[in-house]
Order: structure tokens, then C-alpha cells, then sequence
């Protein structure tokens, strides 16, 4: 069978020149061989994209190999075929055999690849705390090679994706649009006696069907609406409970397009409100200006929140000091990319390209009331790339 | 803040039953202690249910103990007070600075509670291989308690979860009329020159609206629909392409309840169908029906398989030997249950309340067919929960 490759999303070019950064921070830190498990470093190098990380697969980079090689299931092989750019011979069918099974694991099949090309007494690293790099996959490479010297090289490529290219912040631009669409008809939708559930199922109608020009993926987080107590906890997925008349929800939701991500989240009060949620909301929205007038090249993380901090403290509680993260392509279970973080002691200095999620959150009462952009930092300052009434709604 | 606990989706008592027999499976293997790191695991035993398995949280389970406890991410611990049933004081906030740290690591602070607890030298179960159990996880409970032996107890509580109960089966059932209407909607609206992901929007829709009496909860796999080429992989995502007329789909999704799943895949091809794509249709529905036919306590998991395999492979090419896996309760990113497998050397006996998604495949020059059921074991044989005409559909 003849298999036709889909239209890469980048240029090959562009995927050089990010493995070309690669082997230099691998250099740098004398590493010979990368073992990558996490899909989005995956997919940044190779292209490659597929819901299969929830069973082993690697991509190994070598410092004096051409092109990465990409080792998964066997089904799977296929789907590298269209998705990822390399020469055939680099994508490689691990046996079912190794597939849940009590005796043989999948890394001891790529573990053999890399002693067959010569490299099992290297310098290697390993994502020590990804999410799909587990404790078994680490006690299996050790056992397969002994001689190697591991190394953590956990968010290497990470940090190789901070600052973004034209065609990825397009992307995110496109996933904006996306966010926004949905975030419209998901305020639209909110109401008393209307069930949770039923205006998640319209966001993701909108994140999905998307634009006549471009569809959506699925994002990394599915959609949060959490309304009452549960805003009292960020991370409660909806019901199909009916929103209350009087209370207030917190809809926070991700476009994406190319498995690129541009999260927004929104307070939104349902009928009366209370005075000082009213105000709260103002006050974050005050804050989240503060913070975003901070932004521009040469100011570290930790400025944009002491910004946020200054301003919003006077104005109800801040119950930590982490004011948002960096944020491009990723799988699930998690949309942020764990590398620079809005926060106090992160002084990571800000470039032009890169792009956050900013999520002011002020407390009142033990709820949360959030007002949430994602920002690209330009020469001169910053651009939100979403672009959505900033306040309190009220329905 | 006063936080009103969320009704309990299953009776206290039966909370208190899977805890006794984790318990028992523990004391089998001679473990004192048991680190839950998958989150289906952590909801089948408390309860909890929030998106927030991205960052370190656990459940502790001690044989000496009666109630497990929860640790996790401060900003969270509220969603553990509204969603699982333990006493309180059995609800643990990590400090934010644990989180995304290079200095710290959650485990450190979860392992410091086992110490406090006087349990640091005893035998510790951890799940070795799962998503959520990093290597570096495991590194830091390692070196935080240097005196306790480590022993696998990988997919422990996955086995105890093997039989469901019938307010599980309950809920399974609820999925599977979610799975049936989103599939009704999905082949309803595939046609030549639709955009794939405008399919998944309405499936999307269906799947999380639901019916007047309950709404779905987000299914831990997303839809997939491959068509053309992508159905020589298996779990290619969708993109805005149109679908060829003349050409063939595979729409796979889940219905989504309490975090239970159903499964169900259905072929369809649109407009004029290759003759051999018509008959493999046929025989995998075929294949499917012996199959299930086989299926009845005291059976075991490969007897099933060599069923299919003995009416299959006379019709088309079979890649594998893997026709299906235990299904229930999960999160992203997969929704077996990664114990039994209906697959050549699974020895695992049928017992009733057994429930799977047998998934036959043909593939015809080098494309698949699928047609899927989920179905529960019951005492004289077996009953599909998913009920959805078993044919190749044709648009």
C-alpha cells in the first residue's frame, strides 16, 4: 500500500532548525542520544501526530544522525508514515508482543535500536518526569543498558520551544480565534436552569467545527465551567447540574489548531450579583492590564507577577503566586509547557515570540473570580491573541 | 467556606468494599502501604474527580488504616472535599512551591507524610508503570525513604476493578446510549465533501449533551475518525480535510459517564464501495458475532479471540492478535482499563459483570475495518451494552 504523506505543518526547514537547537542544547550538556517520550517534543521535531501516547513510543535524536528516528507500535507505524517527515527507514514498528504484557516491555525493544546503532555506552538523556516516561520505562532502559550514562534531559526540548516561530504563533492566532468563538457562545448559552453540561457541548461544538477556513483539534484540557462551590477548586469537571440563578461560573477553555493552544477563561454571574464579586471582577481585570503593561523584552517572569501582585493584593486574596505559564503545542493531559512560569523566582528574561497564558485570580469568600489572556511578547511590548471583552459578565 | 460534598456517584458501603478488597490484594503481596498514582484508581477508591492529574497528587492506602487519604496540589484540595467521601482531616494540600520546581518535587512532600505517618520502612506499593508515575517520581520517593522496600503494585487496584458492580454497569450502560446517539449523529452527517472535523463537532455535541435525563462526561479518548490513507493507522486524528466520495471512514468514540466508558466503532464508506470492502464488512460483523457468541463465565479471554481469529482469517489479512481489553472507568489518556485483553496467552477466566470493548479488524490492502461492541458478561453468556445496527454502512 501506498501511503501519501498529509501536508506538513511547517516547513522542513523549520523542523531542521529546531533539531538543529536540539543537538546543540544536547551538546551542550554532553548528552550523544535523546530519548524523547513527551508527543508534543515528539511532534515538534517529527511532525508526527497521533493519539497514541498512552502506549510506548519514542523519538531518539543523535547528535550524529541526520534525522531523528521515531520507534512506536507496530498499528501505529502509519501514522509516522503521514505525519512525520522523515526518510522511511527512520520510522521504525516496535512488535505487538511488547504491548501490554507481563514479560517484555517497549522500551527493551527501543533500547535494542539503540544498542544496534552503536550507542548503548553513550551519554543519554531521558525526560526524567514526563508524564509518559514512567518508572518501569526508566528500570528498563537501565537493565537494557547497563553501560549507558543516563542524564535527565527532562524539558530540554521544552525549553527549545519557548520562543515561536511566525508559522507557530500563526497557529496560535488561528486557536485564538477559535477560543474566542467558543467562549462567546459558551457566555451565549450560560444561564439559570441551564445544565453544565449542555453549554460545555456547545463550546466544544465551536472549538471543533471551528471557521469556514479551519477546524479545530482537541485541546489538551477538555473545557472547565466550574459554578458554586466548585469554583472553589480550579480543576472540577462540569455535571449536568443546572447553574443557579445568583451564582457565578468560570469558563475556561483552549481553541487549538495544530496542536497549538491559546486558552482563555472568563467570570460569568447569573442574574444578581453580589457587589463584591462585581468589584472582584474589575479588579482583575485592573490587575491583568498591570500585568500585561509590564511585558516586553528584557523584564523577567517574575516582574509580570510582582505587577499583578502590586495591584490586585490590595483587593482581595491571592492564594499563591503563580500568575501563568508558557503555553504553545501540547497533548494531554496538559495544555502549559512547563518551562517559564509568570511567577515569583522565575527570571527567565522575556523575548520577542514568546507567548503565555496569563490567569489573574482573585478570592473572595473562597471563590475564584478569573480574567485570563494569552499574550505573544513583540519587539516593543505585547499582543494578545485573544481578543475578548475584558470584565465580569453578567447574564 | 462552608463546601458542600457533591452527591457520591456509588454508596458509601461500596466505597468501603473496593477498599477492602484492595486492602486484601495488598496483604497478599505482602504490602503495607499502597502510592496511587492513576487517577482511576484514585476515583474507584475516594471518589475524586478532577482534571488535575497533570501535576502530583496521590492516594495513600494503608492496610492499618480505615480511610485512604488524598494529597495533592493545594489549589485543588477543594475539588477532594466536594468529590470524595474521606473524612477531611484525611485531605492533604500540597504547598504550590512543590509544583513545576526544580528544586522540589511533590513526591517529596507526599513522601514526608508516609514518614510522619511512621510508616516509611515498611513495604510500599507504587504503580511502576503508569502514565502518572514518572521516573523522576519515583527517583524522589527513592530518596526520601531510603528504608522502605519498593515493591510493583502496578494495575493492583486496575485488577480489583475487574468485575463491576451493577450501579457501575449502570453507568456503563448510560455511556453506551451516549456512544449509540453520537454514532447515529456521526453516520448521519458523514458525507463527500464534509470536513472531518465537522463530523466531531456533532459527535462532540452528542456525546456531552447526552438526553434530557443525564448529560456525558469527557470521554478519556478523544473521537477519531480516519478516512482514505489514515485508515492504515489506527489513531490518526481528525483534521478539516473532506471526505472523498468513494472513499471509506472509521468512526470510533466513546460515550462518557461517571467517567465510565462504552466503546463503539463503526465502518463507513460513502458513496460506491469496492465489492471487497462490502464483504470484509460482512465478515467482520461475522467474526464479531462468533465471538460473542463464545463469551460466557468460566471462558477464557483467548478462547474468544481464537473465535474470531478461526471465522476471520480466511477473509482478510489479521495484524495482530489483540481483539479487545477490559473496559470501564478512566482518564485521559486511555480508556482500557490495561487488564485483561481478549488476546492469544490471556489466560484471565470470565466471570459475570466482566465488561469489554471487543474490537474485530479486517485489513484490506493495508486499510481497516472495524465494527466494535462493548459488552458485559453476564451469567449464561453475554449482553452487548452498546446497541447499534452491526453492519458497513453506506452513504
Amino acid at each position: 500500500m501506498f501511503i501519501t504523506k498529509r501536508t506538513f505543518r511547517f516547513h522542513l526547514s523549520e523542523y531542521r532548525e529546531r533539531l538543529y537547537h536540539t543537538k546543540k542544547k544536547m551538546q551542550d550538556k554532553g548528552m550523544d542520544v535523546l530519548l524523547i517520550t513527551d508527543p508534543a517534543n515528539m511532534n515538534y521535531l517529527t511532525g508526527y501526530d497521533a493519539w497514541t501516547f498512552y502506549v510506548g513510543q519514542i523519538v531518539v535524536v543523535s547528535v550524529d544522525e541526520e534525522e531523528p528516528m521515531w520507534i512506536g507500535r507496530d498499528q501505529d507505524a502509519n501514522g509516522a508514515h503521514i505525519t512525520a517527515w522523515m526518510n522511511e527507514k527512520n520510522i521504525i514498528p516496535c512488535p505487538e508482543e511488547y504491548y501490554h504484557s507481563d514479560q517484555k516491555h517497549p522500551m527493551d525493544f527501543f533500547a535494542k535500536l539503540v544498542h544496534l546503532m552503536g550507542k548503548s555506552n553513550r551519554t543519554i538523556g531521558v525526560e526524567m518526569d514526563m508524564y509518559y516516561f514512567t518508572a518501569a520505562t526508566y528500570e528498563a532502559l537501565k537493565r537494557a543498558l547497563p553501560s549507558a550514562k543516563l542524564r535527565n534531559a527532562n524539558a530540554l526540548v521544552n525549553w527549545v520551544r519557548l520562543v515561536k516561530s511566525d508559522q507557530e504563533i500563526a497557529y496560535m492566532r488561528m486557536a485564538a480565534t477559535l477560543a474566542e468563538n467558543a467562549m462567546s457562545v459558551g457566555i451565549e448559552k450560560i444561564e439559570a436552569d441551564v445544565r453544565e453540561n449542555d453549554v460545555i457541548a456547545e463550546v466544544y461544538h465551536e472549538l471543533i467545527a471551528g471557521t469556514d477556513a479551519f477546524g479545530g483539534d482537541y485541546p489538551a484540557v477538555a473545557p472547565l465551567i466550574p459554578s458554586g462551590d466548585d469554583t472553589s477548586s480550579l480543576h472540577v469537571s462540569w455535571s449536568d447540574r443546572k447553574f443557579h440563578a445568583n451564582d457565578f461560573a468560570i469558563l475556561k477553555l483552549s481553541g487549538c489548531s495544530a496542536r497549538y493552544h491559546a486558552p482563555l477563561s472568563r467570570t460569568i454571574a447569573i442574574g444578581e450579583t453580589p457587589e463584591k464579586i462585581k468589584e472582584a471582577g474589575k479588579h482583575c481585570v485592573e490587575g491583568l492590564h498591570a500585568a500585561l503593561d509590564t511585558v516586553k523584552p528584557g523584564v523577567t517572569c517574575e516582574e509580570i507577577e510582582y505587577a499583578w501582585r502590586q495591584t490586585a493584593e490590595k483587593h482581595g486574596v491571592l492564594k499563591d503566586t503563580f500568575l501563568g505559564y508558557s503555553i504553545g503545542s501540547n497533548y494531554p493531559p496538559d495544555w502549559g509547557s512547563h518551562t517559564a512560569n509568570l511567577r515569583q523566582g522565575d527570571r527567565t528574561v522575556l523575548q520577542p515570540n514568546m507567548t503565555f497564558h496569563m490567569i489573574p485570580r482573585l478570592w473572595i469568600d473562597g471563590s475564584g473570580i478569573e480574567v485570563s489572556e494569552t499574550f505573544q511578547v513583540t519587539e516593543t511590548g505585547c499582543e494578545t491573541l485573544t481578543d475578548f471583552e475584558r470584565r465580569l459578565f453578567v447574564k
